[in-house]
């Protein structure tokens, strides 16, 4: 933390702050530029981070130069953290595709998607039995009788099972039939709900929030991690901004960034990052490229009759020309990888 | 709902699209203007808002006409509703203020916050006991023991109180010490609170979402609506934007555009507008003049030592001339309203 | 500027760094604090604005402390400058109205126009002869034959005329007919056109930018200011957000705020601030309030056959009724200035 | 183009719409469904784009169908336009790196830094002769001087020079040195000058403005288009939005999405897109697979000492390793076009 003092603050004013903080058994360096008085916090500024050195007379501004977060940071764990979903590792160098409709519409339809799903190589199947919708007059999901069926149908194939949970109510519910819980974007700032799914032991997957900055999702992340017993798969989904064209905005660069900062791994989903199936395939791609550890993808198979986000899902056909793309691309990363070494 | 088919579209697609929709009962207009066949939808449209027209061969978009709230709609209601919070009303007129601290601290705090709120011609006590904070590490406020401080510093002055429910587990608790529930910005779409405080019959403050568009909140509004007990008053609190001179960009637009698209009252917040107090006085006096029905503001007897939220806190000097300011342009706003009479 | 070491960054690193500040005939301060080693530099530090501190070895980030623009900020000039546009004086206290269409059409529509804006209050005619146009087969305005006739208007009623200049090649022509030169928000970073426009010695009406900063903005000043010859008034006109419920999102914090950091006058746009006439004389008012030097808006006498902005401009019926709410503002903010005194 | 009428609209407010279009020559189709009449209008709308609609009473809003760019689009010219720079091909499938320093700074720097790019394998020098800088105290550039040393530098190692006309005075000079005219994302809608450059029949690199949308980048486009001589390379170069981890939020699904509705190439710029150079790297990565037709990025022999954009500037052996990368990439989609084929 440094406190930057106005141009003409006053001795005593710059007294009233380095006393502030010497209440909290913290140091300073008082540093006197010639424009203005600058103050460094010595020692571990998490204790004061919620002073507002703002309202003292004579301060500027205040800059944090230390992360709020901690467990989460790369900083902290070096390593990278692999994340084993039941024999699924996430993180350890190979692209684990998550794939599967919006919404489980019955039993019929989710066994059908996770035929497809693997046939292109999916370790996972995603399926919503709780769906966050905008308007209450919408699908809102099949809730518990959702989460039997697709518990069935990766059962059936071997294969593993995320979807999202939104209360905390249902925690105990979803923890019994998913390997992986998942925290939509609308909750991703809502704290109770990650410290209670960071008390379950189970893999996290924590998606960005619509305009949540790469700071909170670190801090989202930090909720969890200090319950410390959930390891937790960060999920790029895009985030709002002015440009219309696409449902959000793909944030690529995060993948790169939160790999620097943080020790967890990442994956991406083009489906909602761009709202728009024929420029999932090619985002794909890009997130392969970017570093990305996998990718959650909606397929569905009659994407005109899907219940919810018929526009961003993939039909066999399609899904399967993707999912060869990307095991080139996967290969492509290996040799990249292996430059390295 | 509107289908815009591509130039190049067949009659095969467009009878595809068609057939689609009157599945669901709904007839249809067909315009084969020059460049591209465009389908109308009669009848409530609601049915078919989730269908995917997009995936359809030979679509270039749907286009929604009718909003998918309801009985949060002027279109519906097409008076004023006046909240009557125990006999403060809020909608009738007249402009509200809520004061009081961002984080209850103890009891003389928030008895001496009333004090400074009450004497300014404040008639809602605020103050939280349940915070949000973005890092695991940061204060989270006193919980019940906070509820009861500010109840009985309201009692005192004969005031009433608002205070906010983060979690579905805690709306009992809350109910019986506050007046009007606040939904914080970070739950403006968690729909299962939202329904549930819908239940209770207090009128809830709905704050917009840190990105939320006014679509979004008039949407989140409906989910309490539809339970029809309790009033909802939206509080415009600021959103996300890309400048960072401010805390948040401050939507002042999003009063008059409410109190066309909607019935219920709407109050400002500048404190999380701006986050920066000497921005609030002119802030305040704006949202007089823009209409609003009253306004949410932060206040402490010792900023610089608040426990959170300090930078944008008006302490009692500030505020009393704040509100000076506020009873001057009240009284235009008279003026200006006996005009349209 | 502060420059802030990587946790485990070694002396060395830290050498190298001081060794490029004092090769700029700077000095520093180094603050060996218990995380980050951090260090201050001392003097002006504008001359290293563009090192690439985060290039160096074990550098983290590097932060400005001081602004890069100076002759716009308070801080040099602590009083207010007033601008006066041939006798009409512009941050003076009073609240100067400049209205007109947003396209000049010709001598009769500009003429009822000036008679409209002079008969609710305006001082100053608006009117655009240069039309910066997305598309190119739109409009683009009648250059100079407009200016001729937007000339001829504004003298028959005494106003004074304001309009945009978009091309440095027709500065000398523009210059000959208006009072105000306006820089269009798409040029508020057009830095030869601003050097340009700040050697003609009038005053420049200076829109901020569709997406532009506070910060870019003052500097955007600055290149006006370091001509030494034309005083410049800020136009906060909405910025690019991700809602579409308004045109652009009126940020009215800006107008306290640009008061706070700088000393020439501000007006508001909410013609363009919100982009739709009913929400206009709202947002007029509270322009007003928040403290703005003036306003800029978009009348028309047949706004649904105005050759562009038609949905935002203001009929003489609404506009009139505008200008009696605005005057009875005025009379409050008078009032409240008074308190200060 | 659809005009919305409100629920209760008129039937005369109907007609005088309908006589509005007809007015222009147009047909219209009335569809009097059960919640709004919708008018469609028939034939080419673009002589209606201007018309204020929502100033008509009784209008809800009106919407556009038809985008108003045409030469640019795909929709008028289906296959790839492939451009050639002197014998160098843009969009022809291979994938074109255009390198060099931000700034120019002297001519043994220029020629430092095409040898590096050269050994890498681009095959375009990149280098600002003119900068737009925020501040105007920081280096603009060293101009015609800059322009003789990077075509010299180029010369000798048989490169091809892109580099960016800030103003329209500049045009001939800039284009008497260099092979294509960069306009810069400050200038995408300065459309003096982009009709201008479309005159010079020289290779345009057209980067997205600031926050500009796809919309008004294809727009831009078209100005350059009408001139029928310059074809158009797009750059993608990041875009403003509230993440202030990386500089820009770089929109990577704008590469498939241009590609789609215009037949002109695609280039991605990492460097401006994320601001940091250790993201450069896997976001280059991400660009080709993303199917862009080539990137522009910036590099230093000695980046700490770099006049301009330093932190984003690759040195010589991080450059080497990225463009290592690049080709295994470039190889993988090789191999997935031809899956197409």
């Amino acid at each position: 933390m440094i406190v930057i003092m106005k141009p003409g603050a006053t001795r005593a004013e710059v007294e009233k702050v380095v006393k502030r903080i010497k209440k909290e058994g913290l140091d300073v360096n008082i540093d006197t530029g010639s424009e203005h008085v600058v103050i460094g916090v010595k020692g571990d500024t998490r204790t004061i981070q919620d002073v507002a050195f703002y309202s003292y007379d004579g301060v500027e501004k205040a800059v944090r130069i230390s992360n709020t977060y901690k467990l989460s940071s790369r900083e902290f764990h070096p390593g990278d953290t692999v994340v084993d979903v039941d024999g699924v590792k996430i993180g350890d160098g190979h692209f684990v595709t998550m794939a599967g409709p919006c919404s489980i519409e019955g039993l019929d339809q989710i066994r059908e998607c996770a035929r497809i799903a693997k046939a292109g190589g999916a370790e996972i199947l995603r399926g919503g039995a709780f769906k966050p919708r905008t308007s209450p007059y919408a699908f809102q999901g099949l809730e518990e009788e959702g989460l039997k069926y697709i518990r069935q149908a990766a059962d059936e194939l071997g294969m593993k099972v995320i979807t999202e949970v939104m209360d905390e109510g249902h925690i105990d519910m979803v923890a019994e039939y998913s390997d992986i819980l998942q925290i939509g974007a609308r909750n991703m700032q809502n704290y109770k709900l990650l410290s209670a799914v960071g008390k379950t032991g189970k893999p996290i997957g924590l998606k960005r929030g619509i305009a949540g900055t790469i700071d909170e999702w670190l801090n989202a992340a930090e909720y969890i991690a200090v319950e410390d017993k959930s390891p937790v798969i960060f999920i790029e989904r895009g985030i709002r901004t002015y440009e219309t064209a696409t449902r959000n905005t793909f944030d690529l660069s995060a993948v790169p960034l939160i790999k620097k900062l943080s020790h967890f791994p990442i994956i991406v989903d083009p489906s909602h990052g761009t709202g728009i199936w024929d420029l999932v395939p090619p985002m794909a791609r890009a997130g392969v490229a970017a570093g990305a550890d996998g990718m959650i993808v909606e397929i569905h198979p009659d994407p005109a009759n899907a219940w919810s986000d018929g526009p961003q899902s993939l039909n066999e056909k399609t899904y399967m020309k993707m999912m060869q793309e990307v095991h080139i691309m996967e290969k492509a990363m290996k040799e990249i990888r292996s430059l390295e070494a």
